[in-house]
């Protein structure tokens, strides 16, 4: 397989633990998203949507966005379970990261931020702003969800990783990096530190990886 | 089944398509986002992300995200399959799916357009670049994503409808909702033409529901 991402993304970041979780190797290429490298000609015909990851299975196919990746790499290989077997569970699951991955994420992705700098002429102030409701909210919604399911477990729906905590990590680390104060979510910095300190996780961090850039 | 949504949701029309296409009645309850009743504590203690769709299974579960309760509603019950059984064009429809669910939709909901408008004072004509930005980019992709897949056909992803068309109608009913030019995308628009005339997407129309205002 071919995985191309970026260091920084959140929906690659999302990927490369799934594929550690499931223990399956693949060959990494950088799109350097702040040359513009997702906008290049070579990169569209994989991905028309211009936007990071995108996957090239063993067998040719084009895959592109994140939690569709995920399923598919689940449904496609053995080893850890991402995705709950029973069906009312999975409801819940796949639930949980769509509000990371549709309500959370989109508002704070580069394209964004640059739209809210450069079109709206924002300073840092309003943009810091903007990022601290969009992410505050959202992840306050991540902490009322789980509270909801009952006592706190390991990870976000039970004893073992899964989607919830691949989508939840990148976001708690875009909070860290935006500055946003979630001190207050209390399950979700105890889901994120139980997180860190597994090694398919850690080595799917930002900073571990070949195209990172201080 | 108990469904909790409202008649302009772009989120809420998905699953009213989708309820639709498999023939499931269902119990329609009005959250009327304008006058906030979507953050009361009754519809919080549903859905604690305080956002429609919500959906209470006839066995007490309550569901949210739309494109959760839409895979849960195809795992479940019989009637026109949404979500291919193979599982390569399976990956291409969520993944069609989400583009507009996490990269099109997030931006131009109610609250972010409040946001625009309330916090940041953001002019009619602005926040309309805004919508001409990211509807217009995202439907192009989405026309891009079909164009790549070859010979048109009836519906997005073959000769029956499923999920991409789910979120594709919605999403270009917002598009002339918020007077955004995409007559030059002649496969969506002959897509959505088709939809149109389809009876299980006429009914899920936001002028057939019982709280449509004008």
């Amino acid at each position: 397989m071919r995985f191309l991402g970026y260091f920084r993304s959140s929906s690659a970041y999302r990927c490369r633990i799934a594929f550690n979780l499931k223990g399956l190797e693949y060959d990494f290429e950088s799109v350097h998203l702040k040359s513009g490298k997702h906008k290049s000609a070579d990169f569209a015909a994989v991905n028309p949507q211009k936007l990071v990851p995108a996957l090239i299975t063993d067998d040719g196919q084009e895959l592109y966005q994140s939690l569709a990746i995920i399923e598919w790499l689940d449904e496609t290989y053995g080893g850890a379970r991402l995705i709950p077997a029973d069906k009312d569970l999975r409801a819940q699951v796949r639930a949980f990261a769509q509000v990371i991955a549709c309500e959370i994420h989109p508002l704070q992705n580069l394209r964004v931020l640059q739209y809210l700098r450069s079109d709206l002429g924002l300073g840092e102030d309003a943009v810091n702003a903007w990022l601290a409701r969009w992410l505050g909210d959202g992840l306050q919604a991540c902490e009322d969800i789980l509270a909801k399911r009952g006592d706190a477990t390991a990870y976000c729906f039970g004893d073992e990783p899964g989607l919830a905590d691949i989508c939840l990590v990148p976001q708690v680390f875009s909070a860290e990096r935006f500055n946003v104060d979630i001190s207050h979510l209390t399950r979700i910095n105890a889901i994120y530190e139980q997180c860190q300190s597994n090694p398919a996780f850690a080595a799917a961090h930002p900073k571990a990886q070949p195209d990172f850039e201080a």
